[in-house]
C-alpha cells in the first residue's frame, strides 16, 4: 500500500504508491494508484443496513501515502480521499438499495482534522495542487450523488470538523453536529496555517448554505469555530443534537433522506466494479478499452480510445455491438458493458496521468471504431436513464469523468483521423479539448480507400453531459450564438465529414493529407514550448467560458486563489505559516497587501 | 511629473510620483498620484467635434512613470492608463454632448503594444497587480460609460494591437481593424511572456465577443495575430477596412453610434472636475470630506467620510443640506455637490491607498453628520437619475467606486456609532465591509446624552449601486433568504437601532459600551497578525457570493490565475519568459503541469 509494495504493475497496490521514487516531490510520491476495494480501506468503514449506508472515518495514523507525518485525528491525505472516492463510487453501482449515507467518525470526539498539515508543508506545489482538486472532485461527486443518483448524504459530525473536515461536511446535504459544549465546526486555514479553505470551503459557505458574508468572515477567522445553537443560527449546520438523542436523530434523519429518495429502481442487484485490467510501465498505460503512449521527449500522451468491435469475438463485452441489447443486458453485463468499462478507464487514466505525469503536458486523444456502435451504446442508456438506476448511473459516471477532463491542467488535443468514432459520447472528448483536427479525406500513403472520418452530434451532446458551469460543451462553444448552436442541432445523427463539421465550427481545423502532418506536429511541438503555468492559466478560463456555479467557482476563483497562496513565501516559505504550523515558531509574514 | 517632481503634496504632481523612494518595490514608485487633467497629459490627446470625441494614444517614450523602461509603439505604464482612466471621467462628466467616442492612436501602423515589457520585467509582484487591477478597472469603466452614459466607445484600430492594446479594444463596443495586409489583433502574453491576457482579454474574447473557445486558444498562442478578414470571421473584431476607406467608415460609425446613443439630456454644460483640495503627508490624508489616519504600526487607516454639515456656514457645498434644491441647483454646483466631491475624494483616496501603502492592511470605516442629509442627497439624485445626465453620471460614478472598494485586497471594516451617517449611499459601506460593528447605546463615558447610532436602508441600497456581480450588496449578502431580505427591505426609510439592525443582519455585531473598545480591538489586531496574502483569498471569494459576471470573472477567475502565474519562476523567475523577453536568452520552463 505504501512505498513497500514498489510492483511494476500498481494496479495490485491499492489506494497506494509504487513505482520509482521521485524525491524532488518531497517523499510525496513514487507512482500512485487510484485503484482500491473495501477489503483494502485502511481509513473508512462502510455498513450497510438497509436503504442506509454508514461510512465512518477511521483513518489509521501509520497509514499515509508518504512518509515524514502521522494521520492524527482523522486527519486525511491523498491515500484517504482516494478510499472516500472509492466508497462514493461503490456505493452508487454495487448498492443500489442504498438511498441515503451517512458521513461520520468512528473516532470518538472528532469527527475530522481535516488535511493533515504536516503532509502539506513537506508537499511539493504540483502535489498540493493536484490533491486539493482530487479533493474538490470527490466532494462534487458527493453532491452529485445526492442530486442526481438519490444517495443522500448525511454528515453526522460525532467531534469537531475542522478545514477540510468541515469542508467535507458542507459536501453534504444535511448537517448534524453533536451539541457536547466541545464539538464544533471550524475553517482554521487562514489564521492557523495561512492559506484557504480551499476545497470548497469558502465558496459553499455562503453560495450553498447562505452563511452571511461577514459571519462567514468572522467565522474563517476564528481557528477553534463554532459550535452548539450559534452554528445553527449562522447556518453553519443544519442541526445541533445533545448526545443522548444523538444516535437516534442521526438514524432518523438518514431514514427521512431514504423515504424522500429519488433513487431509481430497475432490474438486479448491484453491479460489483471489478478490479481494473490495466498494465503500466514508463512509457504506455494499457486498458482493455483505453490505451495511453507516454512520449516524454515530447512531453505527450497519445491517448487511443477504442468503441468494441464487433467483429472480434474475444471483445470482452459480449455482444460487441448493442444492438438488440436490452437493460437486463447491462445489468447482466455489469461492469463489461462497454460504456462503463470505458468510463473506468478514461478516469483511471486521467488521474493517473495527473498526479504521475506531471512533464506529459499536452495529451492527444483519439479514438478508434465504429461510431454506430457508439451510438448505439448511447441511445440504450439514454432509453433508459430516467427509469433504471444503473443506466443513469453509467451516464452520470461518464458526466463526471468529461469534467474532471475539463479541470485538468493538460493541453487537450482531439485528432480526427478515419477509422475514428467521435460520434455523441465519445464526441464529447473533441468538444472538451482545447482545439481539434480533423481530416479532410484520408491518408493518401496509408489507406487511400478508407472512408473519411466522420462525426456525429447526437443526444449525448446536448443534454445529459453538462459541464460544470451547467452547459452542455455544445452550448459552451457556441455561446452567444444561438444559430450556430441550432445550426448544428439540425444535423444531428448525421455522419458529418471534415468540411461540414468545420464549417458548423465542430472542429478547429481541417486540413487535408498534405497540410496535416505539419499542422498537428507544429500544434504539438508549439504546445510543449510555451509556459506550463500560462497554459493552465489560459485553458483554465477558456474551458469554462460563460456562467459560473458553485462548482466552477471553486474549480476557478477559490482554487486559483488557493494556487496563488501555496506559492507565497507567506504560506510555504521557510517561515511561512504553513511551514511554521506545529514547530512553536512563529510565522513571519512579509506584510504588504496584493 | 515624474521623480523629478518630489512634491509635498502630491495633488501638484499629475498622474506621476513624488514622495520619498521606495527602492523595494524596483524602482517602480516613490508615491504615484491619479491626479491629472488634460493639459498635463503626455500620452493621449482629446478631440471634439459635435457628439463625437476622439480619444487618440499617442504614448510619449520619454514618458514613463517609472524609470528603466521606454513606452515604444506605443505600450503603456501606470501613468498612461491614469491618463486613459481621467480621460474617461472626464468626458462623462464635463462633455455631456459627447455620445461617442472612438479610440485611436497617434502613430503610424500601431495602435498600441499593450503593457510595456520592460516595465513588467521589473516590476515587483505588488506592483503588477495594482496595475493590473487599476486597468482592468478602466476598461469596465468604458464598457459602463458605453452601456449606462451613452458614450459609445469605438475602437479604431489603424494599426496592431497587441496584448493590452487589443484588450483595450475589447473593452469598446465596436473594432474597426485597418485592412492593410499587416495589422493585426493579437494576445501575444503567452507565447512571447509566459503569462496571461489578463486585463480581461481571456474572458472577453469568448463571453463579450463569442469567440469560439478553440479558436481563441489558437489565436491566443500565436504571438502574430490575426488581421483581415479571418479576424471578422472569428469576431476578434468587428470589421476589417481597407485605408482607403478607413476615415469615412470610422466618422460614420462613430456617428451612428452617437445617433443610437441613450446619453441624457438635462440642463447646463459639462461639469468641471477641478483639481481635488488634497493634503497629503505620510500619516494623514485628508480630503473636504473624507480623511484618513494612517497608523502604520497597526497597519490601519482610519478613514472618515462625513456628510455635508449644516451648521457651518463654511462648508464648499452651499447650500450645505439639499433640502429645497433642485437637479438645476446640482449643475450649478457642479463638482462641489456633495455627493459628487464625496465620491471623488473617495475614488482617489482607495487608489492612493491601495497604490502607495500596500502594508497598511485594514481600513476602517467611519461616518458622521446627519444621516437626513444623506438621504436627501441621495433623493435629489435618485428623483433624477433617469432623466438628467449628470444626476445619472453621479450615482454611476459612486457604484464604481463602491466596486473598487470590493476589489480592493485590503480588509475593510465598519464603525458605526454615534453620530454617524450609514445611511443609503453611505450605508454602502458598511455593506461593502466584510464585518460591521454597531455600537448598542452610546458611549457613556464620552457623550452619555448622545443619541445612538442608526442605520437607515433606503433606495439607494435596493438597486442603482450593483456590485460587478450584477445584485446589489443586500442581495449578495442575504444570498439565497429571501426572507431575510424581505424583511429588511420592509424596514426601508426606518432609523435602526443597533438591535434591529443585529437581529436584521444589517451588521455583524452590536457590543454595548462595555465590550466595544475590546471587540474593535481584537478585530483590527488580529486582522493584522494574519497572512496578508489568505486574507487577500479569503476576502476575494467571500465578497462575491452567488453568480458571477464578466466582470466578476475576469476579477476572480482571469485574475487569480495571471496573480499565480506571476508568482511563478517561469514568469517571473531570472530565467523566466516575462524576464529573458528581449534578451535574446530563451526562457528556461520547469516543464511540470500544475
Amino acid at each position: 500500500m505504501r512505498n513497500g509494495d514498489a510492483a511494476g504493475n500498481e494496479a495490485a497496490a491499492g489506494g497506494g504508491v509504487a513505482g520509482r521514487d521521485r524525491p524532488e516531490e518531497n517523499r510525496m510520491v513514487a507512482r500512485v494508484s487510484f485503484q482500491t476495494d473495501p477489503s483494502r480501506y485502511r481509513h473508512w468503514r462502510l455498513a450497510i443496513e438497509g436503504p442506509v449506508a454508514t461510512l465512518a472515518m477511521d483513518v489509521a495514523e501509520d497509514g499515509g501515502l508518504g512518509e515524514g507525518y502521522e494521520l492524527k485525528l482523522n486527519s486525511y491525505d491523498l491515500g484517504v480521499d482516494i478510499e472516500l472516492y472509492d466508497a462514493v463510487q461503490r456505493l452508487r453501482f454495487e448498492q443500489p438499495a442504498v438511498k441515503a449515507v451517512v458521513i461520520t467518525s468512528g473516532k470518538d470526539k472528532v469527527f475530522c482534522a481535516g488535511a493533515n498539515i504536516r503532509m502539506l508543508a513537506q508537499s511539493s506545489h504540483p502535489w498540493k495542487v493536484n490533491f486539493c482538486k482530487f479533493t474538490n472532485e470527490t466532494r462534487n461527486g458527493v453532491e452529485d450523488a445526492t442530486e442526481h443518483s438519490g444517495q443522500t448524504y448525511i454528515a453526522a459530525l460525532n467531534g469537531t470538523a475542522s478545514g477540510g473536515g468541515y469542508e467535507l461536511a458542507l459536501a453534504c446535504e444535511h448537517i448534524l453536529l453533536i451539541d457536547d459544549r466541545s464539538s464544533a465546526v471550524s475553517l482554521p486555514e487562514l489564521p492557523l496555517l495561512g492559506v484557504l479553505p480551499g476545497t470548497g470551503g469558502l465558496t459553499r459557505v455562503t453560495d450553498k448554505r447562505g452563511v452571511r458574508r461577514d459571519l462567514a468572515d468572522y467565522f474563517a477567522t476564528k481557528a477553534e469555530g463554532i459550535g452548539g445553537k450559534r452554528a445553527v443560527q449562522w447556518k453553519l449546520v443544519d442541526e445541533a443534537i445533545p448526545r443522548v438523542q444523538w444516535q437516534q436523530t442521526v438514524s432518523e434523519r438518514a431514514v427521512t433522506a431514504a423515504h424522500a429518495s429519488c433513487r431509481l429502481s430497475g432490474s438486479g442487484p448491484g453491479v460489483a466494479l471489478t478490479e481494473l485490467r490495466k498494465s503500466r510501465t514508463d512509457d504506455a498505460i494499457t486498458y482493455t478499452y483505453v490505451s495511453a503512449a507516454l512520449d516524454r521527449g515530447r512531453g505527450v500522451a497519445e491517448i487511443t480510445v477504442r468503441a468494441p468491435d464487433p467483429t472480434d469475438p474475444t471483445s470482452p463485452t459480449a455482444p460487441a455491438s448493442p444492438t438488440g441489447l436490452t437493460i437486463n443486458d447491462v445489468h447482466a453485463l455489469g461492469d463489461r458493458f462497454w460504456t462503463l468499462a470505458v468510463t473506468r478507464e478514461l478516469d483511471d487514466l486521467i488521474l493517473d496521468l495527473r498526479t504521475n505525469e506531471l512533464e506529459i503536458g499536452t495529451w492527444v486523444f483519439r479514438t478508434q471504431g465504429d461510431p454506430g456502435t457508439v451510438l448505439a451504446y448511447d441511445d440504450l442508456l439514454l432509453d433508459n436513464a430516467a427509469t433504471d438506476w444503473l443506466a443513469n448511473e453509467i451516464v452520470l459516471y461518464f458526466k463526471r469523468t468529461l469534467k474532471r477532463l475539463d479541470v485538468t491542467s493538460r493541453s487537450l488535443i482531439a485528432l480526427i483521423e478515419p477509422g475514428s468514432c467521435f460520434a455523441g459520447s465519445l464526441l464529447e472528448l473533441a468538444l472538451a479539448a482545447d482545439r481539434s483536427y480533423m481530416l479532410s479525406g484520408v491518408f493518401e500513403d496509408v489507406d487511400p480507400d478508407a472512408a473519411p472520418a466522420t462525426i456525429t452530434v447526437a443526444a449525448m451532446n446536448t443534454g445529459p453531459l453538462p459541464m460544470g458551469n451547467g452547459l452542455t460543451r455544445l452550448a459552451t462553444r457556441f455561446l452567444g450564438d444561438q444559430a450556430a448552436l441550432a445550426a448544428v442541432e439540425k444535423r444531428a445523427a448525421e455522419r458529418l465529414d471534415a468540411e461540414d463539421a468545420e464549417r458548423l465550427g465542430l472542429v478547429t481545423f481541417a486540413p487535408d493529407d498534405i497540410d496535416w502532418a505539419d499542422e498537428v506536429r507544429i500544434a504539438v511541438e508549439e504546445r510543449a514550448s510555451f509556459s506550463p503555468d500560462a497554459l493552465t492559466g489560459l485553458e483554465a478560463n477558456y474551458r469554462f467560458a460563460g456562467p459560473e456555479t458553485m462548482e466552477t467557482k471553486i474549480f476557478g476563483r477559490l482554487t486559483a486563489w488557493q494556487n496563488w497562496i501555496f506559492t507565497r513565501p507567506n504560506a510555504a516559505g521557510p517561515d511561512g505559516a504553513l511551514r511554521a504550523y506545529g514547530t512553536g515558531k512563529r510565522a513571519e509574514f512579509d506584510r504588504k497587501r496584493v
